[in-house]
């Protein structure tokens, strides 16, 4: 396609969802959650078309020479598609995030101020070869009453229209617009430049996918952005930590999952506590099958660790691997995550109440805990329902980013006639 | 200034920043407090030396044939210092939004998760002419926790090296760090397109200034923005609306302040009250000296009405200008506001409350208001303290960017040993 059309296509797309954003901003909650409910059976209904189309995706990845993890990943069936569709009732049975009341004062004048929850408007996610993004993604900013411009992976193109058509069919049936969700019907890679230059009509971008996706999005997009980079995450074994919690909390914080943002990729243990805590932490985690990258005395606690290089400090494994570096005290390990970390996510295990404090105040990270596993960090296991990703960025959302995030808010002030003296 | 040596500078200028941010977060209120109120101090004892100053950019400017207009916002008398000084003491005696706790929450497997405030980190403000805002900006940015790089305009320089000095001053004497905030040593315009890009150094930047100085920043800057294009205000008078609070509430909307972005500069008139609301409107604002492009039922309602053009509706004129239009009802209203409109501030004055909440549901803006004037959208009027600007942007802050606003938060959790089970 050459850049005008491109441009015109984009251009179209983009006034579609603003129109369609104005009338789902007033969508009454019952309508949003009907639409959502209706858009499950639809999926349901349409089982075996969307197998069918993710057949088609499924060959062209194989035929390509796609890794087995994206197949993986690419990959439908019955049960993955019954997930979906109970995704879908899960995100309907939240409480609506729009017209909350965030706040509300009255003013010595009499005016009556209230700053009150309004969706965000125009949402384009930008992802990768999961399929499931484009039912998670579409109900999410449906239910905070905002419109989708999707743009999916070439790999997974003919799975995430056939999932489309069925949103589109119960968002439709019950009388929400059609444009409230849609999605860029070229795989042509320059689309997604117009995409992240299209201010006027989207107002906010999520990048969900890779490192290098991510990094593409940040380079040129001129629309803000809900990112999440990397998650280098820490957990710290202070020298007043019970070494059992120690042992089972890092454990947890790094083979629970090992590909999942919030695993635990560097564990800093405290230099009064290494005589009795390094030994038994690093071994464990030997045992485990975890590879361990350390320091020299990491390495002397057990002869299985490899030696550490610099690079290792800022590394995001996502898988069996971690690196052990011992540090002097609470603050050296502060210091070393705001250093080296992605301000993510990060762990204390101490039993001084003091020594937590220092650490949940001195992380510059969206989430610190004190005494639990990193691997916490996931809206669902915040009690904020499903979520669109987690924000390694401080505007706006930080952290996991759920409905609420997905909307602003307006100030509607409510007066008897006051006009401003002076 | 070659472009190597401005990258040193602003990278060195970025990491010192980032240094005091870390130390500024973790300050407590009272020393803030205190710092804010020796600044003052230090801003009267060197009155003197700041007039001198203001005095070489004054000479300056007249000689570089600077506007009246621009020659009154840069300069500086005893009364103006003294406001200052004042202005400082007034953002220490507001309560400190550090450490604020958002939401607070228990989990089922008994975790405690807080939302905290905490700073941004640091804080770019580019602006013009007017040294006032070196104190100001400074004092919101330290109050909230964050430093500041100050780039002011080079017709202000010398004014604001001077308010600089005294800020230091104070600062520092309370034992903050002298990084607190930092102003570009260089007039050099290419300084500021380096300053857009310190992503690593640099969380957010707020422009102040006038419209092609906003222009540039949205066009180069990799950094998230508070931004304040324009504000394009509506004054709707719906078919229900009392007429003498019509009136009151018109005046003082477009004429009390005509330079000021709360300014209302479309009235927008139902047709079903146009026989009786509409020439009493116009005739009192052509009466106090206001010039009126209007329809061409406003031309008929006062001949001394000037046609207006399809330029008009989307003018932020800023002077003594209003166009007026008649539109069918409040859904017309909506509709033409959120067509013309700058999503800043927009009221209806109407006694029918179904009316005043579809258009205070529908207007898609930063502040709606029912029967008050749109000249109230100042952080000082909604009693939020002073303002770092006002936001036509969505994400983050929204109307008036207060202290609050200046802040993020994280996400502290607090367990027991807590693992995430499968």
């Amino acid at each position: 396609m050459n850049s005008t059309d491109l441009q015109t296509l984009m251009t179209d797309l983009g006034k579609r969802a603003r129109a369609a954003a104005r009338s789902l901003a007033l969508a009454p909650s019952a309508d949003k959650d009907k639409a959502l409910r209706a858009a499950a059976q639809a999926i349901r209904i349409d089982t075996g078309l969307i197998l069918e189309a993710n057949a088609k995706d499924m060959a062209a990845g194989e035929a390509k020479g796609l890794s087995a993890a994206m197949l993986d990943r690419l990959m439908l069936n019955v049960a993955r598609v019954e997930a979906m569709a109970k995704g879908l009732e899960d995100i309907a049975r939240l409480p609506d995030p729009v017209g909350r009341s965030l706040a509300e004062w009255t003013r010595p004048n009499g005016m009556h101020i209230a700053r009150v929850a309004v969706p965000l408007g125009v949402i384009g996610i930008i992802y990768e070869s999961r399929p499931n993004v484009t039912a998670d993604a579409a109900a999410l900013c449906l239910k905070s009453g905002n419109a989708t411009i999707l743009r999916g992976g070439s790999e997974s193109f003919h799975s995430s229209q056939a999932i489309l058509t069925a949103l589109k069919g119960g968002f439709t049936a019950c009388g929400l617009p059609a444009d409230a969700v849609q999605m860029v019907p070229t795989t042509d890679r320059e689309a997604v430049g117009v995409m992240l230059r299209l201010a006027d009509y989207i107002d906010v971008i999520v990048p969900r996918g890779g490192k290098s996706l991510v990094e593409r999005v940040v380079a040129e997009s001129r629309i803000p952005l809900f990112q999440h980079l990397e998650g280098i995450c820490h957990t710290y074994v202070d020298k007043a930590a019970d070494l059992d919690m120690a042992k089972a909390v890092v454990l947890n914080a790094k083979m629970r999952r090992t590909g999942v943002c919030g695993a635990t990729e560097t564990l800093l243990v405290d230099a009064a506590c290494a005589k009795t805590h390094l030994k038994p932490l690093v071994s464990m985690l030997l045992d485990a099958g975890c590879e361990v990258r350390g320091d020299h005395l990491a390495q002397e606690a057990d002869c299985r660790t490899l030696p550490a290089s610099e690079a290792d400090w800022s590394t995001e494994y996502l898988d069996a691997v971690i690196s052990v570096k011992v540090v002097d005290g609470v603050a050296a390990a502060v210091e070393h995550i705001n250093t080296y970390g992605s301000h993510h996510t990060e762990a204390i295990i101490t039993e001084d109440a003091g020594a937590a404090q220092t650490f949940l105040n001195g992380c510059d990270s969206a989430i610190v805990l004190w005494n639990a596993s990193t691997q916490f960090a996931d809206g669902g296991e915040f009690g904020m329902g499903a979520e669109i990703g987690i924000s390694t960025g401080k505007m706006h959302a930080r952290g996991p980013v759920g409905v609420e995030q997905l909307c602003t808010f307006k100030y509607v002030v409510k007066g008897n006639g006051q006009t401003r003296p002076g």
